[in-house]
């Protein structure tokens, strides 16, 4: 136990991490949106139609050339917040146990949320998204097209999830 | 210019890095797949049926508990051997400059890949699946469930693509 596991709920479990880290990422630009606190984020970002921005790094601008012809995005982004040694966690919202690479949670030994967002429109270095639920401020990491082809799969099942996404 | 330009294609684009990294990864496991050489991979994951495993290192272990019960799920892995500074880039089977963030590219300030990935079992620390294109021993950063009320984006279009992904 260390000082790290503080705080963890009754059922979870965290372990040691490693002494150190393997490979390094660039902030390379913030996320925008209307909530300041965990609390006021939108449980599932389809619950929301609030028009968030992407503010990009002026370096990086001239990579978003394209991008504008996808009509949805993927975006990865660094939940700076996070715990990162949790393997089994309780989300409040199920009460029991789980393994962190069966949730979503921004608990995980790397903290990188996906979101498939729908882009509106971009101006010069920001790009105008709907479909997210992050804290305002958060670290941006990547932007891609979204394939249909290769990133939808409308029949795909998460059996240990019942009622709610 | 610096070395890590030389052997740009006419029509590429590359940028001074930031001075720093902002936050560290850690390589929580391995991927292994047929492909030894990037010559080999398989241009498009679909065009694909091998079966490809994960191998999770062991002290992350407890975190797949729950995972199994899920048909498809998110791969996030690391490119390592791809350059970090381009912009704009030339794929090969295009031919005409694209902004990196419109590209699927390993090639892309943070070289994550992300793939949805066919769960076939999964065997103590090692996960069966189909779909991915990478080389083998390629570090993977995170596993994540399919949603497809979230991730699923049938008719997602990317305009730029015409003829094939």
């Amino acid at each position: 136990m260390t000082a790290k596991d503080f705080g963890i709920r009754a059922g979870e479990v965290a372990v040691e991490l490693p002494a150190k880290t393997d490979a390094g990422l660039y902030f390379i630009g913030r996320i925008r949106t209307p909530w300041r606190a965990r609390k006021d984020c939108p449980k599932n970002a389809r619950e929301s139609d609030a028009v968030c921005t992407v503010e990009l790094d002026t370096r990086w601008a001239e990579g978003l050339k394209d991008l504008a012809t996808s009509s949805h995005i993927i975006l990865l982004y660094w939940m700076d917040q996070s715990p990162r040694n949790l393997v089994l966690q309780v989300p409040a919202h199920y009460g029991v146990p789980r393994g962190t690479f069966a949730l979503r949670s921004p608990a995980r030994p790397n903290p990188i949320a996906m979101s498939v967002v729908k882009l509106l429109r971009i101006e010069g270095d920001t790009l105008s998204v709907v479909g997210l639920d992050c804290l305002d401020g958060t670290p941006l990491i990547d932007i891609k097209p979204y394939f249909a082809s290769t990133d939808s799969v409308p029949e795909a099942v998460v059996g240990w999830h019942k009622s709610k996404d």
